[in-house]
């Protein structure tokens, strides 16, 4: 068991992820069979464009068939780093059909395709890993599967998304608006040309997707996630915010409770106390609670070349132990429960409520006993900014169901004293 | 292989965490099948006293006699949870040396002799884990030995000790004093009888040395520990760091340099808006800078019944898994390294130097003048409390060799206008 063997390991795509991990593997060259037992070598790499010039990299490696890598029966570990549904999908499943091991940081595909790529693995007895798949380089998969096993876990609050918790540092911290802060973003390659993903809580939807899988041992796929973006954050907003001590994040949130699984996306005001609200620039955390362990949380780099390459490289060294031990898929898909996901709707949220009503006696009464019927129960008012008779309202609510909230919200939009709805943010 | 077996299990000790060990293990007699495809039953207690009433737990298992249990054939797993060095530590060979593996939290024991009983281990081919060791709950040990395996680790710092930070926030956020913060924590049962493990910074020490073994792959204990408490710590000082927009921290540092590891336990100030400074009340966290990961960081519940019980269980549910899969030992001592720790002496850090001097010209060049020749360069100095002749002079250093310090400080007690040193603080 212990004598210096080989194993070899195909890589599928070679941006920024997949370089990162060609590096890794080259500076690691020595210390791997010190770390595990075994030598490891990228014996063959997938590529789009055999032409482009790629510094660094053995071009004898580079081929664009991807049966080069599938059919190689020498290569016990695929690491797919292209992203997306398709091939990426076809490739892995025809990899674990092959009896191949699969490392892999897509999380799109796992957030919808998980189950299905999970039982393929363990029809097959391999391992199928995928740490960097959520927060990045952050350790949290591993943890939740293995660290944390013991307990019911009931809360997974995550930053994972750390374009966005970026624009909201600066709006924060340098008092950009939301444009400006975008663009600062962009310029440092932190947002991409096309940003939706990022600024509407998709890609931090696909992620929380598969945390809660993970923590509360049922099956959530990216439909079942609440999504709601941040481009609706305003300065007022944050300067609330602040004199509120709180910051504005954009989290994922998923609770299991006793009648189904939360699980959305939203941005959110979180007191300066939490351990979150520490959480600034393009870092990523997940917060999680559980029965026996309590409050814990797992902070770092949520994206880039060398954090997600980390976590990607843990995922094969841990294959390469189970290689030498014969013990491939020994960590399964733990979601052996069929917990439903609940309405979102059905999910009870505290509210921040900034509005722009007529500054005339009776207002505030009126949108109170709105609130009250619609069950809302309000645990503070803010009035400022009065001018030409126009008075800004800011309403903090107690948990209320989003339904409740819709309707309250519907009816004050058609009341004559409200002159806007400026914005509405949940509140942690 | 997924057939339901059943493992047993041997408890050596049913105090604070072994009760929250058996708690758990019952809790969770259903779910575990389902975790690990496997029951897992607790089959034998060992205890100091067979006539002491225990509530909840079946009489039958318990035994005072601990060959019952490191000699019982069915019994494939040992959970150590009495702490202390001896007889934990022949217990422990003894069960590894019988082809038992082994989860303990004894960090006296790993501290002193964890190369010895992982050695034994791997001659066996069983697993000895200990997450519990450090941090208590929280997953730090499997995040350093598998998820970031591939990294190079040259720094930990670690909060990891929930007394001294509880007297630490107090003193901070409440004003009381040492004393004070002390008899508080010791009320809520944070401090025990002899808080002298918690207060000099040993039981920290011990954390660090082998934190350090993990994430440098070379084997720390803790005698090359230097280790200095937080009971000088006083509200003046507390009061500067709130000043300097800080907070004072007790740290377990460790860094791995050209020249060698060093690992020290100390208090020092950390400023507000390093992620541990977010660290408060019992709370510990584990800052970790690698290569590939950059930063990164892992907060929890250091101490208590659960959140132990949670690391000790994660541990246990692994073994299970490995039994499944014919895999234990797939993790070894990763300790391939000999890294020659530095002598405390060589080591670099800033200071934070409180002291009273006469108030009258010449004084504060004079004392540049001493930190000048031993080489110290000085980056702020702050004069307060001008009072019948007498200055407070606070002296903020560049980082600085040890011995260099020392040496200066020496020289400046000497001086005729030094009335006092009040006290010296490193800073990060």
């Amino acid at each position: 068991m212990m004598s210096e063997k080989k194993v070899k390991a195909g890589l599928l795509g070679l941006g920024t992820v997949g370089t990162g991990v060609y590096k890794l593997v080259q500076a690691q060259k020595e210390e791997m069979p010190r770390k595990t037992g075994a030598k490891l070598e990228i014996s063959r790499i997938l590529v789009h464009d055999l032409q482009k010039e790629r510094k660094g990299v053995d071009a004898s490696l580079l081929t664009d068939k991807w049966e080069d890598i599938i059919e190689d029966e020498e290569i016990r570990i695929v690491i797919e780093v292209m992203g997306g549904i398709e091939p990426a999908r076809t490739m892995i499943l025809k990899a674990l059909d092959s009896g191949k091991n699969v490392v892999t940081a897509n999380k799109d595909l796992l957030a919808e395709h998980g189950g299905e790529l999970l039982d393929a693995a363990e029809d097959n007895g391999v391992d199928l890993l995928f740490e960097a798949a959520v927060a990045g380089g952050i350790p949290i998969i591993r943890p939740l599967k293995q660290c944390l096993a013991v307990n019911e876990i009931d809360e997974v609050i995550g930053i994972v998304n750390g374009t966005t918790n970026y624009i909201l540092t600066k709006m924060m911290e340098d008092d950009m608006d939301f444009d400006e802060a975008l663009a600062k973003a962009a310029e440092l390659g932190y947002a991409e040309a096309d940003p939706t993903a990022d600024i509407e809580g998709l890609d931090a939807g696909r992620k929380a997707a598969i945390m809660a899988s993970i923590a509360f041992h049922s099956r959530v796929v990216f439909s079942d996630v609440y999504t709601e973006g941040i481009t609706k954050i305003t300065p007022r907003d944050i300067a609330y915010a602040r004199e509120f001590k709180s910051v504005i994040r954009l989290v994922s949130v998923a609770h299991n409770t006793e009648r189904g699984i939360e699980v959305a996306v939203h941005p959110m005001l979180i007191a300066e106390s939490h351990p979150l609200a520490s959480v600034r620039d393009s870092f990523n955390a997940v917060f999680v609670h559980g029965d026996a362990v309590g409050d814990a949380m797992f902070y770092g780099r949520g994206a880039g070349e060398m954090p997600t390459a980390s976590a990607v490289m843990g995922d094969v060294i841990d294959v390469v132990r189970d290689i030498q031990y014969h013990c491939t898929g020994r960590i399964h898909c733990t979601c052996y429960r069929s917990t439903p996901v609940k309405r979102f709707d059905d999910v009870r949220n505290k509210f921040f409520i900034r509005m722009q009503v007529d500054n005339r006696p009776g207002v505030l009464s009126a949108i109170a006993g709105v609130f009250g019927i619609h069950k809302v129960s309000i645990s503070k008012v803010v009035q400022k900014n009065v001018t030409d008779g126009v008075a800004e309202l800011v309403i903090v609510t107690e948990a209320v169901k989003e339904y409740h909230m819709k309707d309250a919200l519907e009816r004050l939009k058609e009341m004559e004293t409200t002159r806007e709805i400026s914005n509405v943010i949940r509140e942690y």
